[in-house]
């Protein structure tokens, strides 16, 4: 259709963010479901039924009536709000990357996809990369084409990060890890010359009952509202969102390590309290939900990292662990637990590692992802590459592919750009925790009584409550100045020298 | 479109109702995820969700290319095979009908029935009658209305009965009830006047969390199999069933009655025996599912009381139900617990009532919806009638509307005319037994050995395996003759006078 006002353009879009919004709400509480509660033996009918459903969602997304909206307010915009100014810019990006992949190209990806997850858990059951080699090569071949319709004068894999953090570039990345190796493999090294935590008692029995009592109050410490988000188990953590009074998390309970749930309770909680903090106002709108995977990564690692493995939390919560769990704990003290969670050591799984080694992780995934894209390293030679980088970055030996490049889900789900969003996310919020301190003072004291209210308080103003209505590093900026990694640095360096006593 | 092909058409007609099939398994599973595991203050975003669905599977049932589909091959319905021909006659049933209901009220109930939903939940709650009146006089107004619309020249009240039970009417139904109140009235003054039955053991206290170990072994008993059907927890227990591979059923449990989750476990276990045996052929198409609710209620019930409240089935099940329960029920035997759980004793509540009084709370609620939807009851007026009619059916004083007319779920989810299937079925059930005894001898023995393989065996040949593919009544008589209410007043008069050795 023509329009005639802005008004009525304005209604269509709007009316067309709900639809898209209500398709992503089933689908989302179908997965969740799938994840959580389904039987087992329903996933065939499931497939049929999301199949089906995103089908309609991808016709919603490169419906010609969207396009014809967008046309006629981009020709208004003067006439725009800011908000809805963004959701023209936000919706016109997704419209003009979808339509610009052949329909049948983007269903022979999809296909590849479906195809490639089911090779992937079974080579890496059967520690067999070269059953997942074609898949992998036909992926990467894929994204590299893709990268190309959605921006021809970008190199391919910044066109592929630009996707998951909008502006991020291999110019910016670059220095970025260099700073992060310069700081962290040192510190690394001068840990393996000092004596070792004892995080033994970690590993004692610690009855999932009694850990699912910990959970909720870590979450109530959180200040996490379980009217508008539940908490679920499943093998793999997750956080999904459908609005602001909608939000499910999972974790998973490991009866001899209770950091894992822990951890994961507080890492998932965050990236919640990000999408529970969102104004209403972006509720069914495309601005719903946040910035970008680095800064919903930045708002998880925050309350996992800075708070839940700071001296403060852990002074908070230790005598509620303790009451829980009064044998496990009979002969560990606060001091003692505060070190246990926070031993650094170099390991072979990424979602294992701790804060200190965990960007190596990244680092790895980074450069294969670069090389691969940009066709300087061949698929068949990634276990040789993957094992080389996590001898060179952390100084172990991989022994098999399962708990080497096999390890993530990532590359067989098509997500290629995807990984850096994670280190960043960590930098993100050491910056950030400088800024706030700088606003509000010392918040840890805070924190010791058990009191996140200043902190997420903090957060809810200068991130939350703007969903994705501003840029992520246009938000970023607005709150924390120009990036500087070195926050980030600084804060290990600080951090560990302190925790090891290094010289 | 114009057709050339039946082929062409039949190829429509299976994607129409494939995607169907795909909107109510979403609506389907995002109603389960709201009454299990959905945060409570999650509702409104799931009513605008489910507002936009149904529209859009509104817009699906009434589709003009559906009407040129059926248009078509009821021209050429010889060429068609019986599930093609069957299918046509339903979904022009359905086209017929909805066609008759304006988008727009059709879209503002599903709206109406997702806020009902959760208003009747914390009125219940409150015991606050009024601040549910409002929801329950727009759905009473609004089944008024579509039933207008539904069947102009029927009774408003026959033509709901007749969207749960093809056919069924209040001429019907009114001698039926009448039959019942002959019979079981008599009985239960007769009961009155001989020793009660001692059931004080059920009220001892029974941990939730063994009783969760109860259901597991019932649904093994009764043949379940998980990797189909899963059993979580709500206030009310229902059942869902999206296709013959993906069923859930609930339960509910208090900690001084084990007898409400167990035979609730197997009520619904029931339901989900039929959805469960329905044949392949029958996934995402019109004919997915039970016949009616009528023929639905009689496979629970025949497994809730006809199996799970005879004398072998608790032979069966009494050791595990000992073994589990060893302090509670030490000085019980099986006899003792077989009298327990068959006590009749007019109650409030309808879900926990006995066999005997069952089909006096169903008597009543088809009074007060007679009078509703006739219009000679005001909604305001629905508490004191309830509780008049109680003491008259029942002989029992209501004390407040929680476990009064605010008990039941279902005016609050529009199922107006669908509690008569449940007396229905019962009476189903008691011919099905006759004609199951008839077929295979007597089936207890088996029973008694806690192998029911026989009688599930019997229902899916006769009953489950063919899902909606017959009319109710069709199916019935074709298995069992002409429907005959005596059965049922006999198999309760000859079980409650042995039970209470009445003259």
């Amino acid at each position: 259709m023509k329009y005639e006002s802005v008004n009525q353009a304005l209604e269509d879009l709007r009316k067309h963010q709900q639809t898209v919004s209500a398709y992503q709400h089933a689908m989302g509480v179908m997965n969740v479901d799938a994840s959580t509660a389904a039987p087992k033996g329903s996933w065939e009918g499931r497939g049929q039924t999301m199949g089906i459903l995103s089908e309609i969602a991808y016709q919603l997304d490169t419906d010609p009536r969207l396009d014809e909206m967008l046309t006629f307010l981009e020709a208004h915009m003067q006439e725009l709000d800011p908000q809805q100014k963004r959701q023209v810019e936000v919706l016109r990006k997704g419209f003009d990357e979808t339509r610009k992949i052949p329909a049948q190209e983007f269903v022979e990806y999809c296909v590849l996809l479906n195809d490639a997850q089911a090779a992937w858990e079974k080579a890496k059951l059967e520690n067999d990369f070269d059953a997942f080699a074609p898949f992998l090569e036909k992926i990467m071949a894929t994204n590299r084409r893709f990268a190309g319709y959605y921006n021809p004068s970008l190199a391919p894999y910044d066109a592929l990060l630009d996707r998951y953090e909008e502006g991020l570039t291999m110019a910016a990345l670059d220095p970025f890890f260099e700073k992060l190796r310069a700081a962290i493999v040192p510190l690394i090294a001068k840990i393996q010359q000092v004596p070792q935590i004892d995080d033994s008692f970690l590993h004692r029995h610690y009855p999932v009952e009694t850990q699912r009592r910990f959970s909720d109050y870590l979450m109530e410490v959180m200040g996490i509202d379980r009217s508008y988000c539940t908490l679920a188990e499943t093998e793999h953590p997750f956080t999904s969102g459908f609005n602001n009074k909608d939000v499910r998390i999972t974790t998973h309970y490991h009866a001899d390590d209770p950091s894992a749930s822990m951890f994961s309770v507080i890492h998932e909680g965050g990236h919640a309290l990000y999408e529970l903090g969102g104004d209403d106002c972006y509720n069914f709108t495309v601005l719903q939900g946040g910035a970008s995977m680095g800064i919903h990564e930045s708002q998880s690692r925050f309350y996992e990292n800075i708070i839940g493995r700071s001296r403060a939390f852990i002074h908070a919560i230790f005598p509620r662990a303790k009451e829980l769990f009064p044998e496990q704990l009979a002969d560990v003290d606060e001091e003692m637990f505060y070190r246990a969670v926070n031993k650094a050591q170099p390991s072979l799984i990424r979602t294992m590692a701790d804060e200190l080694t965990y960007a190596n992780h990244i680092m790895i995934r980074y450069e294969m992802e670069k090389q691969l894209i940009g066709g300087t390293l061949e698929v068949r030679d990634v276990p040789k590459e993957w094992n080389r980088l996590y001898k060179e970055y952390l100084g172990v030996e991989v022994p098999n592919d399962t708990v080497g490049c096999l390890q993530d889900t990532h590359w067989a789900s098509g997500l290629v750009g995807y990984f850096p969003s994670y280190a960043l996310g960590s930098a993100y919020g050491a910056q950030m925790l400088e800024k706030m301190q700088a606003d509000l003072g010392d918040v840890f004291a805070d924190v010791a009584n058990g009191d996140l209210s200043k902190v997420t308080g903090w957060l809810k103003e200068h991130i939350h409550r703007h969903a994705s209505f501003k840029k992520p590093g246009q938000l970023f900026e607005e709150v924390c100045g120009e990036f500087d990694a070195s926050c980030f640095t600084d804060y290990l360096t600080k951090k560990y020298t302190e925790l090891y006593n290094l010289k």
